[in-house]
């Protein structure tokens, strides 16, 4: 089959890789019907996380599917599923207690790499959720933007606490910055303040449900945050970045006793102690469980009632993953879709 | 008046100081039953923070209203009340979120200098919180540990969000972590870990409530307790030191999707981004809100349903204060009483 690989920063080829096949009784196969290219893809490819072999990308996917191990009951070959980025079994305490992306067994759907025509799927009876039928075509995007974007910008509302009555700023106007407004309105908050300089994602924060819009970063962020609120701060704060700067703008965006909820991968941060101490703020956060909400998820695009998948504003055919990073590199694109 | 006065690392002083009087209209000024010496004192005794010129000490106290200002309504001269280590309104929306140590109209009392004969206390009516009578005298040291360590002990176990069914470690056994043991013990925890290695402390720990004492610390600490807990780590953990090596230990002591409750203030902390961001936990704390627990607090002490005041082994004559320091620093004493 043909499959994304990363050689090297910069250097993503689309090429003919080992067909998928079950390894483990648990396993499941799937076609896939979409994958993408997220924010943390261009991590690796900026050369900021180290590649030290050429390496299968991609952990973002949603397909049919094609076979399953032995062990596999809840998920049968032809169904179309979702799966997260992180295997799980869900069953295990952490699982239980709703952190299946830190499952006792968990593996990462990236270095099996899902940007690729199939997909080996571990731990499937854990991992994947079906649809109630095929979905028809123009929902793919959306359930596809489940599998990773939108349940975790939805993690980081939740974990920020958001709900009716309160203030919410979003740090980061990428796929998953714009599903956190997404997730904020539907969790019912009365005011979203969208953080975007840029004029397209500004639009589409508006149209996902933020209220107001701030352009500045930073501590020049923060204070206009302070200033939309009263001198206060938001009660809620998501992060999606994962840089410093970020981490701090959205602690100094928060009032004492709010809630940050930050899902942006961490990179090169270090939280000082003393300020964080001092803020009061609530701060939660890590790898979303997206298996937690997927059910909830599904159910909402299956009825149309949200349409994540609006951050894929390029779609191109699989082969043509350099291009897809390119864009999303030179922030020509929000964010990628590939059809393999 | 008779007061404390830090002069330098080392050098506490009881001199002649101006006797209180109201300044602001919301103030009140007590006469001291009780009076203590807090780890968080120790810090410039120890010269870890800057001492830039003499300075009045102490944060902590209960007394006699001997003077109220005109538009100070809730308290009356005659009562005996206890007050928190920072003044606050207790009407701004800060406080009436319950974060009172963050009140937009604060004011630390270790400025002002509790221990004293005698104190000015700003925003009597938020700050204060009376006794049904005067108490009897074996009360107050435990009315005094309520002005801060049992407070901020709560805190800590409200902020780690302790309760039934859940299994609780707790860093540092000074008189915050001891008081953190009898919080969760009140909160309903089913398991207590204490982390003492002094015979004295893990005593107390034991009659406040720990079911186990661990006597590792850092990492060996950290996988003792994993060990304890099935290889997952506590629900809940409790910080109560404010060191980079507490924290982690912290951190790594509690499973994906736990909460800590961190209470010691911070001194020389960087957190690691990225593995907090993998760690999953629930982080919350800051200087305890003492305040929104007052009233419950003494409540359960007036009806002897706690006896947190068995912190203070050793009771001084203010004049004595240095001594009271000194035995602190060498961990002769878990916390000195100081009596004007």
């Amino acid at each position: 089959m043909r499959g994304a690989v990363l050689y090297a920063p910069g250097d993503v080829r689309v090429e003919e890789r080992q067909d998928p096949r079950i390894l483990a009784p648990t396993d499941a196969v799937i076609r896939l019907s979409a994958t993408c290219v997220c924010g943390s893809d261009l991590w690796p490819y900026r050369g900021i996380v180290a590649v030290d072999e050429p390496s299968p990308t991609g952990h973002e996917y949603c397909g049919i599917v094609q076979e399953v191990g032995r062990q596999v009951t809840n998920i049968t070959p032809g169904q179309f599923v979702v799966g997260s980025f992180f295997a799980s079994d869900n069953t295990c305490p952490i699982c239980q207690a709703g952190y299946q992306s830190s499952c006792l067994h968990r593996e990462p759907i990236g270095a099996i790499g899902a940007q690729a025509e199939s997909l080996r799927v571990p731990l499937a009876d854990g991992t994947l959720v079906a649809t109630p039928e095929l979905p028809p075509e123009d929902l793919i995007p959306s359930l596809l933007a489940a599998s990773d974007v939108l349940g975790t910008g939805w993690f980081g509302a939740v974990a920020a606490e958001v709900g009716p009555g309160r203030t919410v700023a979003v740090v980061g106007d990428g796929a998953v910055g714009l599903l956190a407004v997404l997730a904020a309105r539907r969790l019912g908050a009365e005011r979203i303040i969208a953080m975007s300089r840029h004029e397209p994602r500004q639009q589409l924060a508006v149209e996902f449900g933020a209220t107001e819009i701030v352009t500045e970063r930073g501590d020049a962020g923060a204070a206009r945050i302070k200033e939309l609120t009263g001198g206060l701060g938001a009660h809620s704060v998501i992060e999606a970045v994962g840089t410093q700067e970020s981490m701090l703008q959205a602690i100094r965006s928060t009032r004492p006793g709010g809630h940050i909820g930050y899902v942006g991968v961490a990179h090169g941060v270090e939280l000082p102690g003393r300020e964080l101490f001092f803020s009061h703020v609530h701060l939660h956060g890590g790898p979303a469980p997206v298996r937690r909400f997927l059910p909830e998820l599904i159910d909402l695009i299956w009825n149309r009632q949200i349409d994540p998948g609006k951050v894929f504003d390029l779609t191109l055919p699989l082969d043509q993953a350099a291009e897809g990073y390119q864009a999303m590199d030179e922030r020509r694109a929000i964010k990628t879709l590939l059809r393999p």
